[in-house]
């Protein structure tokens, strides 16, 4: 990135090199494509992140094999050639956040192809810390996993904060069937004896939806139906527990509406909308809502074991890193089917 | 109550008399008089509670003694004269959610006072079920208990469930320290390592709140201020968790303006406001929002343990039944200090 | 039973009646066949259950249809013909425990078939209490079911309070492959991300394990051989949950050797044999070591739930009602292949 | 410690170095003298933790100020002249545990004054690393303090544990009112609701459990009596937690024999004495048994803002370091009174 709403360059840089004992350099096998790189490419973040320093490299979903360390990540082990996949954040390992496991929360993070400081996964190599690697089987080929680190992460922190909420004989809606929602979907569908219903606008995100183990897909209304669909499937009761994939407007009045008593709304999708409930709504029902924030590091290392387990899944497809700004254009203009990935 | 809106009339009538093995006769020792009780003859809730079957005794805070049992009440041990404390809902005891010992969510309840069918404490005698009664050590004046009946329950409940996520160093703020608020407060207080936080737009009620155990207490704005001011305690960082105890549109604003990253906002307090939070922040932030709606059986044997403890207090203030009409007076106009209870 | 140590004899006797509001008749489909059957005839548990009022009818794991109800179990919604399971347990209701949910540490239950003054399910009608039906989907067979009642439900107890210490990446063995083991194998394989070991000194039952969803399967030493096997499948480490079916010695032993740091014993099986663990193996491993207790009514609604979906099956072999004292001898003999139930 | 079994010896050595960015120097302040540390000397230990590099300085209960820092201490906010508190383990920070926040399970440890390879607190500087760090309030005088790193660390950790378990009308005992007991006592008299029963052989103990918040205090037999003068006080009911702090025959016979149905013991004592429970009294009465092995970082830095608060409070008696050795011939004789440490 050279400039704010200019188009990605490809360009021939310095390597990067190591600059401390907890340093690693990743040889990037590949680099995710992501809503957010469109948004901050447009500038559309420099009030919350600040200006970036330019040329910058985005890329924040990153898989790779380990290319040269530093004394640190050597001594836990890891070797040149092994298969990792990254964190999003490189976190400090000291805060108290860090100390109790809430990498998410540390108070000195970066954030590789984020925070317009640290350089991102659009790269042969990438610099990252030994907090952030994920090490992966022997022979694992890494490109397939890359949606885990973002969508897949944000996915299975939500759902394992409410499994001790689900029970045989309820119900989990998914609403927006979509990367996050697909990964939730899988997710319910193996680790809880839910039963899943799933909802978008796309049917063949539907018929997506339906593979990845719903037990019922309905089409959603473009300006939502206040939950109506869903709750006619539950005679009228309402569902145990919401995850709102897509977080806009619409979406979020059809997930509050579908709730039963005591229903629980798990949010991962986000928006200017508010969650459209008044107090005496959340008193009379006794409802929660339930915010997350992408997931810990811990939380990365248990979704690649359901990974190698075969428990999940992820579609993506394949873009040469030369063609990065047409990632970008095409998922913009929604014509990319699965995650996309850059492939250096 | 003779009709909607007309003054609460003192009559004789028929006293109640046992139907069912589950019934129970109570002489009534004190009726609390609630906000609901003020809305319920205004007519305000003919909607959603459908028409009173007139003319109807109002008072769903109730507590006496023991004047003549069905079989079930013999069986569990009671005998007439045995103080009680009734918890405010008849559950069924059947129904899924009473097996799991979720007694608010019973299918099948009755709710004295309250549903217009079931007549409540405004009264000498009340029939009651035995699954209300929650006995007390004998020789226990259970006036001074009324208000935990429904505003302790409330507050104790909301508590009990956030208790496993305050730890040593987190702060918690109760915003309005009226009734709910004063029970939150002392729970808090004696319950949890919080530091403790109350706001009011009412100095006499700061006042209470110190004495009730908070570590500070702070001044709110009628139109709130965002929460700012409890912010600034908290060097900037926000409150752990927030105990709302008034609900309306300048409380929840501030109660959402305070919260920290992963922060929890228990609503207790109701209105047509909605919490002033877009899905960016609950997934930004990591907020949690939880709903309460009063509380079990065993919430309220837990909590009658805590006042035999001495752990809680209630302040309130007797009136006549005879003046029942002057004390609704008195609670809408805001001349009413502490709980106001009526005793026969 | 007409005496201690005699055969279990076939009798004409006078037909149960409802006595109580809360009585139901109920024309048995199935009753199991059960250890427990064979010690109480032997006379072995008279020290603690008192003696018998003979003669007495056998038979805790019962299912049939509805043949006559109460006013209680009318107004739940029952009707003559539906088929149901029971839990084990008459349970009161009103007590502290049954009030929180807690069926099992009921302070004043009936336990028919086991009591000696409850008679149970070996015969063509039984009474029972409105609070042990868990109803089933219209036209369900409700014999196969059997096996839920006693088994499957100490089983889905135990693994449901583990469920929150189950991680991707986990590992959990099943030491002892019978009724119970069976159970709680399905149970795991198909609740949680855990990889499955399960054992036993039998091997057909170690092909029962297989089919159960047993990722890897172990004969068992009879003299046990201190977990050494199943922690070499852990590269040492040990596994993180064990749950012990049997409960003797040599299995005790097993699995408290096969444990990791932090692991969790949870018993299922019982003996007089200790848990073979000194204070400082506690305290240096971190151990838990978890009883378990049949099952609360609200498991074994979830437990049909689960029949339902098809995440658990029973095996069972079906007696005349006639049989029973041969049904008795099999089992003693170890005759028996899956559940006996005796049909009438 | 020049040679096993020997007195120990002041003797002046070169000061430790700083030698890896995370490393910090430390003036040590005060040193615990524990029951290890005589073991250690005696040569006890030596089979399990091997021989130790001679001569070793003991000490794993350290406080002081911060003297020297490495580069992560110092970005971290450290400054010379910080009083701190030392966490007993030097974590890695890398491996699973560390990343889930359990140190106490670290892969790669040190243990100074333990584990006979890392120099501990027996001198006037201590070499240690930044992750064993816990600041305190500048102006704190850190001697006070020094108990809570090992007596006071596995007692929080222990209570907290079972924090979810304790409601109000539960009763709880500590067996055992030495070191450890008085903390688990102040712990459980200020964070639960609990009726605290203490019990212990020495009356003078008794006072000092009476003083720490304990309800209700009980002279234990020599030898034990099975628990029945507590479960006496319960109506013969049992109690609901017993915190066992010493972990012998004789005081854990009392502990498992004074449980109610679905009580909970928490092992805190160690030694060669097994849990004297079947099989059959763990599944009949629903016992869980939890081992308890030291704590986290996190929890020490909670224990401190406890401390902070006036919520614990620590005995401890002086001695300079110079007479290490009497403290270790005081301890051993049992002629301590509160925790003995060592001051430079």
């Amino acid at each position: 990135m050279q400039e704010y709403g200019e188009p990605l360059v490809l360009d021939e840089v310095a390597a990067p090199q190591l600059e401390d004992d907890n340093d690693v350099i990743v040889r990037i096998a590949a680099a995710g494509v992501c809503g957010s790189d469109v948004h901050i490419r447009s500038g559309a973040h420099v009030e919350n992140l600040g200006r970036a320093d330019m040329p910058y490299r985005l890329g924040h979903e990153n898989v790779g094999f380990v290319h040269e360390l530093g004394r640190a990540a050597a001594a836990q082990g890891f070797e040149v050639g092994d298969p990792v996949v990254l964190h999003p954040l490189i976190s400090c390992g000291l805060c108290r956040s860090c100390r109790a496991g809430n990498d998410m929360y540390c108070e000195a993070p970066a954030f590789p192809g984020i925070d317009g400081r640290t350089h991102g996964g659009f790269a042969e190599f990438m610099r990252t810390g030994v907090r952030s690697l994920v090490p992966l089987v022997p022979g694992t080929d890494p490109v397939p996993l890359t949606p885990l680190t973002d969508a897949g992460l944000t996915a299975y922190h939500a759902v394992k904060k409410l499994l001790p909420l689900i029970a045989p004989g309820h119900t989990a809606a998914v609403v927006g069937s979509g990367g996050v929602g697909q990964f939730a979907i899988q997710l319910l569908a193996s680790l809880t004896p839910a039963r899943v219903i799933a909802t978008d606008v796309s049917s063949a995100r539907l018929e997506a939806a339906t593979a990845a183990g719903a037990d019922v897909v309905i089409g959603a209304e473009p300006d939502g139906d206040g939950g109506a669909a869903v709750r006619d499937l539950t005679d009228g009761r309402g569902v145990d527990v919401v995850f709102d994939c897509v977080g806009i407007a619409p979406s979020i009045a059809d997930s509050a509406g579908m709730l039963c008593r005591g229903g629980v709304l798990s949010v991962l999708g986000a928006s200017d909308a508010p969650v459209p409930m008044s107090t005496a709504q959340y008193t009379g029902m006794e409802i929660s809502v339930i915010g997350n924030y992408v997931g810990t590091y811990t939380d990365l290392v248990e979704l690649v074991a359901l990974f190698d387990a075969g428990t999940v899944t992820c579609h993506h497809q394949r873009y040469a890193l030369d063609d990065a700004e047409q990632a970008l254009l095409d998922l913009a203009a929604g014509r990319m089917i699965g995650r996309g990935v850059l492939v250096p």
